[in-house]
């Protein structure tokens, strides 16, 4: 709507159906002027539904593991190809925690499961920074946006161990922004966004009450994935060339808020009547 | 019980009665071997309980209005006479709203009794800060402490210029703490409190429901003025003589809570019938 | 350029001269096709150059104190007039200190000074919210943004009590973005800034160390005064409709560094011969 | 000297010599009246100088890999069996990495010892916390203590891959004392240290310029190793029941600092000849 990101040239990560947040940027992306390819692990386009949005967008697929440094230097040389030369942004929305899905509680972790979380949730970004950086995929004044959430700074039961790999993969975002910053005039961020009716977050359980909660705690309400996609195209447009090095929080106001009158009513509604959880078995 | 405090000579302000945090600092600093001067505004002396606070620690009690440079000069003026020397440690335990009190909303400010709140809840930590520097009335490796709360960092409805005062309260403690740091060897600390029911804690309306919530919401569930007391004494006890400028969370885990299991499952019970609070006006 | 602000009509305080912050938004603001006003002391007009700026952007100046309610609804009123309606956007660009401009240290604060700092820096940014929101002169959806600076959190020498004037900034930015955001939909920001030479900024004694410092010290170097007008565009956008209550980081990554390779170059030059201030009194 | 952890039980981490963080806690827990197991890695153990302290301490040694669950399940039973009971206290001071051993800078990572970078510095850390709930090792309110740094908020150019550990190692102390305190009352905290000459520490490339910077930027100069155990031994006491989930600096006021006048004054030096470093191969 505005050519935004005319004339730049992406990759996006993590597009699953038209509920993910990589959808919506795909999409936005597109309508300002971008050009991307699109890439997801070659499971999750089993469903097909990455190909519709490719040929929405006019452009191609190419399938990576994102845990796998061969797959990811696959997936860059695939990107420079189909470009003809460096990128100029990433959107990595990628995560996954085995531990969460198979209801292993956070003081029962199966360390082969958190492996795996922190290698597809956290340490994959490192992966894809080390390989674009080696390769010189980036034009300088790149931008790179990672998927966070506030669990990173904040322990809300259930999210487990994404917690953790929450908390490194906006490290990652700080570690590699620094080596990046100085010699490419990359930047690095993480945004920080609400919890969303993505289909993984749908499959959370629990996640009806505590989106009633953070949407009654944030004066804006909860942000869903067309507001993530509008900001996150800024984060790639030339207007926010400085910002490097930070977690953004796109909630709402949530994180910045200790109680709100609108949430302490609904609370207040259970004083009379106190319960306590039936088990901690989760 | 440690003697924790022996040798150790201070001054404590904001011991209003005996749920005061205030009053129980004053009682675990006599029990470490402390000896330490008394004060508060003498219109919340009238009812007299001070005295016998300072009866039970053997001590006396001055009177001063903490924003009067004056009554802070003749506080530590005295002080230093009653102890023939220099002091260890002050505790800053002293905050008022009377926009909170006369019920203006944080949209409706006096802005007089705004200059109020700030000169009462942080500018008087300035002026006994400077006062006693220029005094030079700290021992080196002496320690200040004042009280804050989480509202400084996260809103809470109804706490209104409250959590403005207590954000400049904090940056107060870190600016001087700087200054007395270098130059005399003096930290600066504050403590970020459970809410608690002291006389000024009752006051606020709705507290009860925020408890409820703050105590579900902490692991560890709230802090209380025995705890908070505890606490204290090791800040001001030779042990943490490298800790400065900072402020210290003394909550039960709430500050680190996104979302606990307890307080969730108090929450879902109102979500089968959601209400909307009657108005703003508060 | 991408016509961001097609539509929107905003107020825009503190356009000294060409190298001001406000100067710049205003410029780029008026590209991406906004109508604004603009504001400053009567004082700080008597140069004439907000003007130059006035009729660069083709709109007129309103003369008001921002410590002035009587001014600030003055101010309003002649806005909405102008417009003939509710505005979309705010920037406030307000700060001084008289401890800082008469050389006065921060254990020798001047308490009427540090009152006249906060009204300037910090109150007058409640003030213009709070007869904003009682004119209902924002639309649904607006944007206020506020400028502050790292030394909220982070205490550098001789920046004094505008450190405690930018933690209350925030703070304030935080409490009314609740009030605003929950009854109008209406988002508050502030923006911490990179030290810019602006005409306050070159005032300060020793800003050119500071200034390399942390140009050596961000991955990106500083953020400048274009850039800084940039990164306030998406946020007076529709873009960036959910981000409230925050303070935002726009400087090159400093916020994040703890040490450089670039800055710790320049400092291990004086390992070999340390030395040491020749006096506090600053 | 004050009994403060009379009749308290725990066990000991990471005492390599007496240079040693952990070494420096285990005389101070002794002499305030604690009784505790040590323990290391089978190889760090090879100088024997541990057998030393133990015996000082008049206690044991049991080996442990802390990556390997089966070996802390013999520690937790072993320590249990010893004392014929529950513990009080746990110290976590663990760290290493093999890109940093081996010069791989961040951007040119070895993933294989990166993930033993987090298993050594971070996960251990969980391994050991679940191994002890299991076994229900640890007395109700109990304190878990872990060693982290700055870095894990701010990039230090070298920390390398560190940083990302102690990241998620603080995530996990906030993680599972969420869990712990809900169930055992149990508190888990990190201690954030300013840089200090141990074995470890000495061996960082550039740690002497590192250490004067700090030295000069905090306002009570860094915090060392006895410091660090007096600090610790009151996160162990009863005094402290209610402090959970946090990051506590004791750092000398490092954390809060921006720029001090001390640190500038070395900085200016280099400004009539600024220099670059050699290269970014570091």
């Amino acid at each position: 709507m505005y050519n935004l990101l005319k004339g730049k040239k992406g990759l996006i990560f993590g597009a699953l159906n038209d509920k993910s947040l990589a959808w919506k940027v795909a999409e936005r992306a597109y309508e300002e002027g971008a050009e991307f390819v699109l890439t997801n692990t070659p499971v999750s386009m089993r469903f097909g539904e990455i190909h519709e949005l490719a040929k929405k967008c006019n452009t191609i697929v190419v399938p990576a593991d994102a845990t796998s440094v061969k797959d990811l230097e696959n997936l860059i040389d695939k990107t420079m190809e189909h470009f003809g030369g460096k990128i100029d942004f990433i959107l990595h929305s990628v995560a996954m925690s085995l531990n969460v899905r198979k209801g292993r509680t956070y003081d029962n972790l199966d360390y082969n499961f958190l492996g795996k979380t922190l290698d597809i949730s956290a340490i994959s970004f490192h992966k894809l920074l080390q390989v674009a950086k080696k390769k010189d995929a980036i034009n300088e004044w790149g931008s790179v946006v990672a998927l966070s959430y506030v669990a990173a700074q904040k322990t809300l039961y259930r999210y487990n161990d994404m917690a953790d790999a929450k908390a490194m993969l906006e490290s990652i975002a700080r570690s590699f922004g620094y080596i990046y910053g100085r010699e490419k005039k990359i930047r690095v961020n993480t945004i920080s966004q609400s919890p969303t009716m993505t289909t993984a977050g749908s499959g959370v359980k629990g996640i009806d009450g505590l989106m009633d909660f953070t949407e009654r705690m944030s004066p804006l309400g909860n942000a869903n994935a067309d507001e993530f996609a509008n900001f996150c195209i800024t984060l790639f447009s030339d207007l926010t060339k400085k910002i490097t090095m930070q977690n953004l929080f796109h909630d709402g106001g949530f994180s910045s808020m200790g109680m709100s009158l609108r949430a302490m009513t609904m609370y207040n509604q259970a004083l009379d009547n106190p319960i306590e959880p039936e088990s901690y078995d989760e």
